[in-house]
């Protein structure tokens, strides 16, 4: 499809715009490459302009030009999600806000910024007020608060506060609308359902109000087990201690810290499966005794490294969620990764299963949650690739388990999810986004209502160019 | 048996002593007589004298007086405990350490201060710092920190952080044994559990280093439902909301609230069963929309009060734990209560069955908590009381049906706790007062190590004098 970029240009006179067609390519990708599946569908998308807007006011005019003119319009922010979300499919508009970063409010108990604020940058701010935010992904440093919102889940946190889906982990969200004359609106509670998760298919979140904990100077520990099982059991355990406030549970079976964790390398001896947390210094002391219970070693702890020693070593949250998948893949390129839910009561014995049937060519690594007010795990396994009809097989071979997989081999929001659809995204879209301009292809419910999701074919969006 | 007092006054010359057997008998005291058991056992239980040391120093000087002489030395914070825990059953002297309050240190995360210190005080002092303690009983005005680690187990804040028997809900103690020489120890980690609910037996709890949590005004909210088992579940799902920050979720069947709590009685229609709880003002607009799913009537709420209606309201939390039983007390003097605990996960269906069969009876009063990473509740049900054995009967059902009982009718630790021995109180015990002059009579593993748990009789101190 060709769009009227000509009288797009004209319309957004005095926007700074870029049309030079290698860094709107460059604009136009996000961390789709972490799965060879969309590798080789989404190798070729590009938008046909960036528009990177500095404020409010300029999102809106943006907005109107491309719904006038039919053009379509996928927001971005730090492009660090992984399943193609920022990726604009049917070409058009992105929708760069990396320049609205503006942190509006802080008070106590939450802050108020701009979609396009890097999460890190809004501790910096928080921290004089001793808060800091209670949920983030592993790209801390340099994801948006807005991307994650749209495209994330939960992450670092999550052990304690449970995911972005739990209602209060987001307080209010402005967002404008698709329209001829867009709209403002500000959504709460319940009603934040319909936007949050929704990879910008039916609202631009321009802003964005989130719970603070208190700041804390997290220690960070790595503790090593000889057995996968006791290092899982163990982690399960130390979930459920009320009273040790912490931030962070990983579980990565050996030898995959081992190959992966370059700098941290030193402290990991050869076949230790390893439990990586960050733990609250008020806890810990309860913290030291409760995994001498357990006969864990102590690896690695932070508050113990001299200056020099602490000189070059990455923060230990970007060991953990996808930033292990990452680090596997930079020393391994044939390494992608499965998301994994193991639900409640039975995650030790479905973890144990599993890894006993595919540890070899899935290793483990497990990362602890509260979920629907209990601890379990979800699993990012690590997945030694050879072909994505293999793939496929592994992925039916853990739901066969019980295992629910949500698919980071798939850019639409259904497939990557429960493979439904979400009713309350899909009606909501139809009020905010009702030319459908909105990230195309990335909503199924939308593009074909008929879809059959039990038919065990992957949907293909029509508009994306250059697919076979 | 006859202690040389005036050898002990000799010994304690310049310290605030007090001899007036009606002001001894007072500070004998606590509030044993929720039980009516425990008040015919130990309405003759004083003293022989008090002392209110105002330092460290002088503490030490009475205790090592005491040990020279052999007279019994039981501690006393505020006398808030319901189980006789501060009562000096075989006499001797009364420790009074209210006047140790000081507020010694607030730092990011932690507070400490001496044993005497109230607990409200000690959050007047953290204030400004932006932050309150994890836990407190519905005593909050009245009760000493010392005493609620020594003689409590949780109440408000448990359901967000669990109870004191957790790990990491106390960071330190210092103590003092009881010796010729009275050593100061500092206790931290696991170790704490030595001397933590331990009733002053094995150390006297000098100062207290506890976790502290982010302040908050605190919205009190009451939520009427028709029916019993779905006010119950609501509170149980309620608790399962890891994002919705809370302190207090209880509920408390009808008739009870509408008969007890007389300056609240307004906002309660006949016959509704009643949750109380307290929300962070950052998740009002997710409790609302959360509460809106249950069909759930919003009968109170704090934020929604003028000044005049909110004149002379108590806060929510003394409607709560011990204050619900207080308060029914005060309509009905015949009432008294249990302790029980609904374990995981069948706390639902339990709670539905005894309620079934006792509930005219033993009208239900639960506390939802965090325990062992789950949520379930506490009960601490009303019972209308007609004889010691009836009530012996209504404990052996709740067993039978598998709901332990935490017995508040026992002035033992072992009675009204698991119904045996705690080794490791015991162990620091011998350490800590080789001659278990502190606290006598509540330790049985002490006083009868060969008493029989299983034999269904009531363990009774022989020191404890004129009871039938």
């Amino acid at each position: 499809m060709a769009y009227d970029i000509a009288a797009l240009k004209t319309r957004l006179a005095g926007l700074r715009i870029e049309e030079n067609p290698a860094l709107v390519r460059q604009k136009s990708r996000d961390f789709y490459w972490y799965s060879p599946t969309l590798k080789r569908q989404l190798d070729d998308v590009s938008a046909d302009i960036v528009a990177f807007p500095s404020n409010e006011d300029e999102v809106l005019r943006i907005l109107a030009a491309c719904f006038d003119l039919s053009i379509p319009v996928t927001p971005r922010g730090a492009g660090t999600g992984n399943y193609g979300q920022a990726m604009p499919l049917a070409g058009g508009l992105v929708l760069d806000l990396s320049a609205l970063d503006k942190v509006i409010e802080i008070a106590p108990g939450r802050v108020r910024a701009q979609a396009g604020a890097i999460m890190a940058d809004i501790d910096t701010a928080c921290r004089p007020s001793g808060q800091e935010l209670r949920l983030h992904p592993s790209t801390y440093r340099t994801a948006s608060i807005g991307g994650f919102i749209a495209g994330g889940s939960g992450g670092v946190g999550s052990i304690t506060w449970g995911g972005l889906r739990d209602l209060g982990n987001i307080i209010a969200l402005r967002i404008a609308t698709m329209e001829a004359t867009p709209r403002i609106l500000e959504l709460s509670g319940e009603a934040l359902q319909q936007v949050s998760h929704a990879y910008g298919t039916n609202g631009i979140i321009l802003d964005v109000e989130m719970p603070l904990a208190p700041a804390c100077d997290w220690i960070e520990v790595m503790i090593g087990f000889d057995d996968f099982g006791t290092a899982a059991t163990y982690a399960n355990a130390l979930g459920e201690q009320d009273a040790i406030l912490k931030k962070l549970l990983s579980v990565i079976a050996a030898p995959l810290p081992q190959d992966a964790f370059l700098r941290h390398r030193k402290y990991l001896p050869a076949d230790a499966h390893i439990v990586l947390a960050m733990i609250a210094p008020i806890a810990a002391a309860a913290f030291a005794d409760f995994t001498a219970r357990w006969g864990g070693w102590t690896l690695f702890r932070s508050d113990a490294l001299s200056p020099a020693e602490a000189k070059g070593l990455p923060p230990l949250y970007e060991l953990s969620w996808n930033h292990t998948t990452l680090r596997a893949l930079r020393v391994d390129p044939s390494i992608t990764y499965l998301q994994t839910l193991y639900p409640f009561p039975n995650q030790l014995d479905l973890v144990a299963r599993i890894h006993a049937e595919l540890g070899a060519e899935v290793p483990a690594h497990l990362e602890f949650v509260r979920f629907d007010g209990k601890i379990t795990c979800f699993g990012l396994p690590l997945v030694r690739f050879t072909t994505e009809e293999r793939l496929d097989d592994i992925i039916a071979r853990h739901e066969a388990m019980g295992i629910p997989v949500f698919n980071p081999h798939r850019y639409t929001l259904e497939e990557g999810g429960m493979k439904q659809t979400d009713a309350t995204q899909l009606a909501f879209k139809r009020e905010a986004d009702p030319a459908g301009l909105l990230n195309p292809g990335k909503m199924i419910a939308w593009e074909h209502p008929d879809f059959d999701f039990g038919a065990g074919r992957t949907y293909l969006f029509p508009g994306l160019r250059n697919v076979s």
